[in-house]
C-alpha cells in the first residue's frame, strides 16, 4: 500500500482525536500534521492522553499548516472558519475533506441563512461532493472537495434515501425524525447545557421544529433524491435530543408510505446488501448504540407501526464515527485509492 | 387532618417503596401494613435502606393482608395478580387504588386480548374510575376501585386529551408518540435488558408499532375523549425507548393539527390554568427530566413544526411520582378528601 | 411554629437551589430574599426550573440584599466573596451561615496559605462555630456566626472524630481517607473536568496527598479533639475522587486503632444512638450513596481489614443535603430553636 | 506471519467477546471454534450484535469442542468449571490459557479455602505460569499451562512488585488498595447488585478486609516478589468498589515506604521504561479510566502524600483488555511467538 501524507486541522476536537486513532491504525497513511491553535507546541496527547506512546506528534499552528506538503487535508475546525483555512489546500490542488458544515449547502444563499455567515468561497460550492460513500461512491472517487455529512443527516438519510429514490414516500407526507445524542454530538467547548450535573440523569430536546442547521442539508438531500425520480419531496419535522451518552445517536423515524413495512425492508436490504458498513437487521428488530459503539457501522431497523401504510424506521451511527471521522476516512480512502474499509475494522 | 389508616401490596417494588416514602410525609395518612410475598417478616428497609429510621414496618405476607382494617388499599402488585388480592378488600368496601393495569380497561375482552389471561372480576371493570385528577377529578372523588394509569399513558394522555376534546386533531391524524423512560419504569426483577452493562451507554426502542400494552389504555381514553364531541378518534403509533437514567419519562409527540401550536398552547394552559401538577411551559420551552424529577409534575411544551397545522408536543414526568406513586396518592388524597397536594410537595 | 425570615447569598448555585427546595417545606422559615447577582430581577426558577410552582421569588443583587430585615441569613457564595458580604449582617446581628470556607479555620494565617487570600475579618474567626451539629450542638444553639463543614470534611469527621476523642487512634497512625464525590460537589461554573463527556464513564483523583483546601480543616478538627484527651493527633491522607454521578460522598478510610472494629463500632454506635441522622450499619455493612441521596443521612460502616489493629470504616452522604444545605439548614434550627429535623424528612 | 488455530472456551461472556473481537484484527490468529453451553448452534453475534459481519462463528457445545486441533485455547470459563474443560486440550499438548482463577493458586489447598472446592487438576498447578508479560516474559514464552491474572491484581500488582521487588516497602506496612471497577468486571449474569437501577447514581464499597478471593493471588505474588529479595513481604488491606461505569479499573493505593515518592516514581519508570503497554505518568500526575478505555495500556501515577516515608500511587486498566482478554492475547502472542503487540493496538 503506498503512503500518503495526511494533515488534520483542528486535531484538539473530539473529531480529530478520533480521526488521529483511525488513521493510527491505517497502513496506507502517515499524519504529516496536526494543527490547533489552543496547544501549539503541544503533543497533542496533552488533550488527549490515550493517545501517548500512539501518536506523540506536536500541534502547529493552522497557519503553519498550509505549508505543508499533503496529499490529504482533513478539517476540524467550525463552520466559517474551516472553508477559510482550507481554502489555501485547495488552491494548491490537495484533496480535501470538510468535517464542518462548510461545504454540504450547493447555494450560498442557504448557506448565508442557516449559518448566519457569508460564504468565503460560493463559488467552490457546487464542486464539493457530499461525502456518504454508500450512495454517492463514484463523485466521491473523483472528488477533490468533500463535504462530510453532519452527525443526524447521515444516521437520518441513509434510512431515508433509499425509500424516497424508490418512490415509496408520498410527497404530501410529513416524516418525522426524533433523534437521541450522545454529548460528543456537542463538542468540546464548554457549554452549561454539557455540564456534566445538566446532561447526567436527563434527556432534553433541543431546537424543536426546523430549527436545526442539520435540516437544510437533509431538505436538499431529499430533494436531490426525489427529483431524481421526478417526484416532488416529502417533508422531515425534526427534533433532537441531548441523550447522556458520550457517544451514539438512535434516530427513530416515522412516516407514512405507499406500500408496507415489507416493502420498505426489501428496499433498504437490496440498497445496502453489498454494503460492508451498513447492516439492515431482520424486520422487526430494532439496532441500538451498543451494537455501533466505536464502530463505522450504521444499522437501520424497519417496523410496522399497527397502521396501514405507516412504517418505523430506526437507524444507529456513534456519531464520531461513522457520524464523523469514520465515514471521512471512508471517504479518503474512496478518494485516494485505498480500500474502502482500511483503518475501519472494529 | 382525621388520620386514614392505609394499606400496601407488593411493597418490595420500586412504586411501593415511592409511596412509602410519600405517605411517611403525608400528615393525615398511616400506613398500616405492608405486605410482600418475598420479604415476609423483614423490615421493608433492608430492601431500601434509604427508609431505614422512616418506616421501620415489617413485611407481612399479601394472605394476612386482607384481613386489616384499613380505609384504603394500594397494589403495586404485577397485572393479574392484583385484581384478585385486592377482591376481598373491595368486597368488604375498602377503597383499592390499582397500580398495575388490571382495572384500566372497560371491556373484559380488550383485557384478555392485551394481557394474554381471563380478568378475575370483569363484572367490575366499569365501576373503575381511570386515575387522572386533573380530567376526571370528580369521578375519582367519588371511586371505590380507582386504576391508576400507565406511566407512559400520563405522560402522553396529559398533553393529547385536551387536544382531542377541543376537536383539534383530526380524525384520520397518526399522531407519533416518541417516548424515552428510565429503567425503573422496567421494575426490580431481573431482566438481561435492566443488566447495567446492557443499559448504560446504550438507548433501546422496544415493542414498536402498536406492540406496547399501554397503547390499549391510550386509544381507550383517546376514543373517549374524542367520542364526548362526537368526532372520530384520531389514531396513536407510540415507541417507547429505554434511556439510561434511574427515573423520568419524556414524550416528543408529533401531529397534525387543525389551527397551529399558539392555538393549541392556548387549550392546554387553559385546560391546565388552575391545576398545582401540570405546569404548561411558554410557547417553544420544552421540558426536561430534571425539572420534574421526584416531584409530581407534569411538564408540557408545545412548538411549531415548521411545517404548516403540524406540531410538536412534549411532556416530562417522574416514572415513579406523576407516572406512578405519586399520582396514585394524589387520587387518594381525592378519594379520603384531603387536600389534593397533600404529601406531595417538592 | 414562630415565623423566622431567611435571606440567602448566591442563590443561584447548587447548593442555593437545594437550600431553597428545603427551605420551602420548613413550617417556620419563609425566604425573605435570594440575591444572584448573574441573575438579577429574573426568577430564580428560571435557572432551575424544577422551583418554578415552588418558589418564584426573583433574585436580587447582593448589594440590595444587606439592606433586608431578616433573622438569618446563608451564604452560599465563594470563599473570599462570603465573609467580605456576610460582614454587614454580622455587624447588625444578624445570625449567619456560611456554606464558603471562610470562617472554618481557626487562624488567619493558616486560611491565608491554604487559600492564597488575606481574610477580610480575622478578628471574627475565633467567634465561629463549626456546624457539625451531631458534635458541636451546645456551641451551634447559641452561635451567630456558623462556618458550615465542607462536604469531605462532614463524611470524614463524622467518621473519625468519635474515634479519635476516645484516643482509639493511635498519635503515630496515617489514617487514609479515600473519597469519591458526585459533580455537584464541583458546582455549576463550567470548567473542563466537570464536562459531561469527560466525566461520564471515567474516575479521576485528583488534589492528592495533602493539597486539597479540605485537609485544612479536618487538620484542625482532628488536633481539637485530640488535644481534648490531651493526645497527640494522628495524620490524615486524604485523595478525593471525581465520580461519574450527580450527588453524594462515599469516603473510605483505613487506619490503625488501639483495639478492634467491634470496639470501633461500639464506640460509633453510642456516639450517634440519638441521632437522628447518622445512621450507624450493623458490623460489615457498608452504606452506599442510594441510601442516602437526597436526604440528611450520614451512613456509616465499620468493617475487621483482616489485619490486626486495622480497620476499614466508609461513610455516605448526599453532599448537597448532608454535606452542605441540609447541614446548615439543621444548623439553622439549633440556631433558631426549631426542632432539629424540621424540613430534613426524607 | 504464520496462522495459529484459536479455540475460545466460554465465548459468550464479557471477556469472550473482548477476545474475539481482539483476535478479529490479529493477523496471525484464526478462531478455529467458539464455544457456548447457552447459544450452541446460535451465531455469536445474537448475543454481541456489534459481532455482526466481523465474526460469523457458530457456538458449539463444549463437549464437542475438545476434538479440535488448535494451537491455543482461552477458556472464558468461572472458575471450577474452567480447569476440568481444559484438561482435555492440556492432556493434549495444547497450549491453554485460562482466564478463570483456576490456575493462579499454587497451593491446591490454598485453592480449596479461596474457591470452596476442590481443585480438578492439583498436580498441575505448579506448572502453571502467571500472565503478567511485564514481570514474567520468558517464563510466559515457554509456558503451556498460563494462568491470566485477576483484574483488580493486574491494576494492583503491576504498580507494587517492583517496589516489592526492590525493598522499597517496609515488611511491616500495610499496603492499602483502594479499587473502584466498572460492571463489565462483574460478568454477564443477572445479579441485583447488577441491576441498572442500583448501580446507576451509586457507589458500593463490597467484599471489604480481605474477603475478595483476588486477595490470595495478590498475597501468594507479593510474597514471591518479596521472597526474592529474601525480605518478609508486607500486608495488603483490599477494598473493591463497584463503580457507575462499563469498563475500568481505578486502584488507588497507599503505603509507607522506605524513601519517597521520587525514588519510588524511578523505580517504576526504570522497570517500564521498555514496555509497550505500561505508561508511568510523570510525577503527580494521576491517570484516569479515560486514557486506558479499551486499551491494553496500565497508566500508572505516584505522588507524594504530604507525610514523610507515605505514597500514593494510581492505576489505571480497562478491565476487560489489560484486565483480562487483552492481556491474554498479550500471553499468547509470548507463546506463540507472535510481536506482543500484535492485535492490541488502539
Amino acid at each position: 500500500m503506498e503512503t500518503k501524507k495526511i494533515g488534520i486541522l483542528g486535531a484538539s476536537s473530539y473529531t480529530g482525536c478520533e480521526l488521529v486513532r483511525l488513521l493510527s491504525r491505517h497502513r496506507g497513511a502517515e499524519i504529516a500534521f496536526v494543527s490547533s491553535r489552543s496547544y501549539v507546541r503541544q503533543p497533542l496527547h496533552s488533550v488527549y492522553p490515550v493517545l501517548r506512546g500512539v501518536f506523540d506528534g506536536v500541534c502547529i499552528h493552522p497557519d503553519e499548516a498550509c505549508e505543508n506538503d499533503v496529499d490529504c487535508v482533513f478539517s476540524c475546525l467550525p463552520h466559517g472558519v474551516s472553508a477559510s483555512l482550507l481554502l489555501p489546500f485547495i488552491e494548491r490542488g490537495v484533496k480535501v475533506i470538510d468535517l464542518s458544515a462548510d461545504f454540504r449547502l450547493r447555494s450560498a444563499h442557504n448557506y448565508a441563512s442557516w449559518y448566519n455567515t457569508t460564504h468565503p468561497a460560493p463559488q467552490l460550492l457546487d464542486k464539493a461532493v457530499y461525502g456518504l460513500p454508500e450512495l454517492f461512491r463514484e463523485e466521491i472517487a473523483s472528488a477533490s472537495i468533500l463535504a462530510n455529512p453532519g452527525c443526524y443527516p447521515t444516521s437520518i438519510l441513509l434510512a431515508l434515501l433509499p425509500l424516497v429514490g424508490h418512490g415509496m414516500i408520498p410527497h404530501d407526507a410529513v416524516v418525522v425524525a426524533d433523534s437521541k445524542s450522545g454529548l460528543t454530538g456537542a463538542g468540546r467547548t464548554l457549554k452549561q447545557h454539557s455540564h456534566f450535573v445538566e446532561v447526567n440523569e436527563n434527556m432534553t430536546p433541543y431546537a424543536a421544529g426546523q430549527r436545526h442547521r442539520h435540516v437544510a442539508e437533509m431538505q436538499q438531500l431529499v430533494q436531490q433524491s426525489a427529483g431524481a425520480t421526478h417526484n416532488a419531496p416529502p417533508r422531515l419535522v425534526f427534533t433532537p435530543h441531548l441523550l447522556p451518552v458520550n457517544r451514539g445517536i438512535l434516530s427513530t423515524m416515522y412516516t407514512r408510505v405507499h406500500d408496507d413495512a415489507r416493502a420498505c425492508h426489501r428496499i433498504l436490504s437490496d440498497a445496502y446488501a453489498n454494503e460492508p458498513f451498513v447492516r439492515v437487521q431482520q424486520p422487526d428488530v430494532h439496532p441500538d448504540l451498543h451494537r455501533v459503539a466505536r464502530t463505522n457501522y450504521c444499522d437501520i431497523g424497519v417496523t410496522e407501526s399497527g397502521e396501514d401504510n405507516f412504517v418505523i424506521i430506526t437507524s444507529a451511527i456513534d456519531n464520531l464515527t461513522k457520524g464523523a471521522s469514520g465515514q471521512a476516512l471512508q471517504c479518503m480512502n474512496c478518494m485516494l485509492q485505498f480500500p474502502e474499509a482500511e483503518g475501519l475494522d472494529l
